[in-house]
């Protein structure tokens, strides 16, 4: 969780004063990182005691004969399940847990086995793990416990068709909603009733065993029907709206004869809803954000504290088109330098969220880096540092989790004969900032609670 | 400088909570304009004591023979005017400023005559009316002080072609300049290399007198060399700039003779340069920005703060298009409700600045409404209100201020049948918030600070 070229990006051939910005700034963003390690996430919420599963605040009754079943899956999933058995020790009785295909074996388990499943297009191996687990909750009595570990990507690493679909159905469907614009709202809806995994559907499965769900939230505002889509939260969204989604987009003419009696089953009531909030079985189900923006933020806003900033945590949902908000961030920046609000100087803000990148051009970049390159092209000449990281380490398709932007971007790609707004214009904000050796690098950093910006103004004491 | 349908947009059918925050962001605006408003921003800050004229902190000596006279121009150069006549009294010896026609027999003005102009194509009475002014001001010694009024709307209310550039030339390079895509300081480097008063240039012609120029700011950051082309104030631009400007965007093969002939004697030398910020003359100049964005959203904040909430100004710097600010604006108001950041409840932000639209559509809207819109779609339940106004009173080419939305706006809409994403699409914020009653009226304030937009959010009271 660190970030591998800190000298290269502090040592760059910049005044004092930008250079002590930049390094302030990497501090802050590797602080934050280490507050959402997806293990240390898990060991800080979950812990035995005597008889007692404690997690947070809560506290799960376990006697002895009771069973212990780890189940999930995620991005995150290798380092939560480290994390559960180092907390729970022999305690943990079997385990079966999803992750990205390659990194199966890079954890030390004793009794979770990690299953390799395809991100983000799910394939047969991911529903295999997941009948797996469906075998390994579906024989438990009132006294176990399953513990279940959901992070960014469980959706697609956790696939399990519903019985008349097939894995293509969801796929040619998923891509057709995406392509005509649905919401995330509206594609989950569809998503959860053609699976019998998802929309709360694993808790049912768990029934009568409690259920305590350690969540690493990947979505802005940690909303736990949405997170992996919901496999143990209560489900807002019925068949109805699942079918009106596909009515509207006009995907309804073109469903296959399986995925049609699937609904058609649902709607006349002989195939079984997703449960609703209202469903006793939710009285035995703890679901607990283990980790997430706002513990990333904060950590940020904190170490910026630390380091002798004023510092505010102004959102965590920072969300619209990458180059928008770095028009709106620029302005913010802008704003402290010139009459000290939101903060005197020396300040650091720090948002929490995701964009979006409407591509159009043909070039490399992410949605982290293009918000910096735009926020660069109008902060030239202030003492300000804009620095923004994906929490995963990875910023579209790049080697990059972000970059950082200041004062002197501009002035130095000038120099070089490159154009900010053209490498914008084409979308090539990777490419922009590794001209500049600019780059955040961290590598996969295991974790995903969205993106970081921080922004950071100083006096400029090269004056 | 009221708001006139405040009982309108209070007692419209919605919930207690959501009416009370309405009610509240409609008195935090109407004090916003008071401080602003432009004859007490000039009463506030000028002042005779003894020999002295008092500007702020400053003094400037004048004896029993020195002349007064108050020359500028802008949209609030009527109320200005009114305020130098009540500050100075009889010390003022004459005045000539020009103001938007059918607004110069509104005042009641001893010895300061207002002169009818054009606005936003300069005409030949505004040019009469500067020429008066340097009448006034060319004879003047060095016992004599000048003060200036400038305000918005000054640059094409105040126009002075250079010798052998007409009205014509200017009005044509001025919109080839703006379909082109220029910036404003590179349209402003331009203006001011074909004008013989902008630029610093009435301060050089009022050599050897003093220079109190009262500035009300209609321009983000309060530059005083952008705010009506800056005539009291060091030109940063060059002859240079401005044909490399004309070159840039393919307008200099295309230039009236006269205007060709004028650049080529700046170039050569022959014809003298706008006056830079080492000239001496600058010495005996005072540019003293009177109101400006700032102080209304300190008003505002203020203002917000004795009403209850935990207030916070923002920014005074935000920009960008108007419907992407909207984006950013709804996901501040979803963390002030969801995690309290940056804000417990209830809260209020305070953002000034001054975002764009680039028209696409057929409908009537303004960038405070079509900000109050786009935000409306983002905020639907939230216990928030949005409230946006142009301090001028006049929101596009409406009769409207801006808006007020909220989190009842879009379902209202919907129950109507009026869907928010069509008239966004289209441009047509105006009669959005028409259709629900939602515009805010002020009829024109005389003020012109930019734009202010009041983020209020509270606890539903009504659960």
């Amino acid at each position: 969780m660190k970030i591998v070229n800190k000298r290269q990006l502090t040592d760059n051939g910049r005044t004092p004063a930008l250079r002590g910005l930049r390094s302030d700034a990497l501090k802050a963003l590797e602080a934050a990182l280490e507050a959402v390690d997806p293990k240390r996430a898990v060991l800080d919420k979950l812990h035995l005691s005597g008889d007692w599963i404690g997690v947070g605040s809560k506290h799960v009754h376990l006697n002895d004969a009771g069973k212990v079943i780890v189940v999930g899956g995620g991005k995150a999933g290798g380092p939560m399940a480290e994390g559960v058995e180092e907390a729970l020790g022999d305690r943990v009785t079997a385990g079966s847990v999803n992750v990205l295909r390659g990194t199966e074996s890079s954890f030390r388990l004793k009794r979770i086995r990690l299953n390799p499943a395809s991100h983000p297009i799910p394939d047969e191996e991911g529903v295999r793990g997941v009948r797996d687990m469906i075998g390994l909750v579906s024989a438990l009595g009132a006294d176990d416990v399953v513990i279940c570990l959901i992070s960014g990507g469980g959706s697609a690493l956790m696939p399990l068709p519903s019985e008349g679909v097939t894995l293509g159905d969801i796929q040619g469907i998923t891509a057709g909603l995406l392509k005509a614009g649905a919401t995330i709202g509206e594609l989950n809806s569809v998503r959860k009733h053609l699976s019998a995994f998802k929309g709360g559907q694993l808790a049912r499965a768990c029934r009568p065993a409690r259920v305590v769900s350690l969540i690493l939230s990947d979505v802005v505002g940690d909303p736990i029907d949405t997170i992996a889509s919901g496999p143990s939260a209560p489900d807002p969204t019925t068949f109805a709206d699942a079918v009106n989604v596909l009515k509207k987009y006009g995907l309804f003419g073109h469903l296959s004869e399986g995925v049609r009696g699937h609904l058609a089953g649902g709607m006349e009531g002989s195939v079984a809803e997703t449960p609703k909030a209202d469903d006793p079985l939710f009285r035995d189900v703890h679901n607990v954000v283990v980790a997430s923006n706002l513990a990333a933020a904060e950590r940020a806003a904190a170490m910026a504290g630390d380091l002798g900033y004023n510092s505010l945590l102004l959102t965590t949902h920072l969300e619209g088109e990458a180059r928008h908000a770095g028009v709106f961030l620029s302005g913010l920046a802008r704003g402290v330098q010139v009459n000290g609000h939101p903060l005197k100087l020396p300040a650091c803000l720090v948002l929490g969220g995701e964009t979006t990148v409407a591509v159009k051009g043909d070039g490399v970049g992410g949605r982290n880096q293009e918000l910096a390159l735009s926020a660069s092209m109008s902060v030239g000449g202030l003492t300000c540092v804009i620095a923004v990281l994906g929490t995963d380490g990875i910023d579209g398709p790049t080697d990059a989790a972000g970059a950082l932007a200041d004062g002197a971007t501009t002035a130095r790609a000038l120099e070089k004969g490159l154009s900010p707004g053209a490498f914008l214009e084409r979308n090539d904000s990777y490419s922009f900032f590794k001209a500049l050796g600019d780059n955040i690098l961290t590598g996969p950093t295991g974790t995903n609670v969205n993106d970081l910006t921080l922004i950071l103004c100083g006096l400029n004491r090269d004056e």
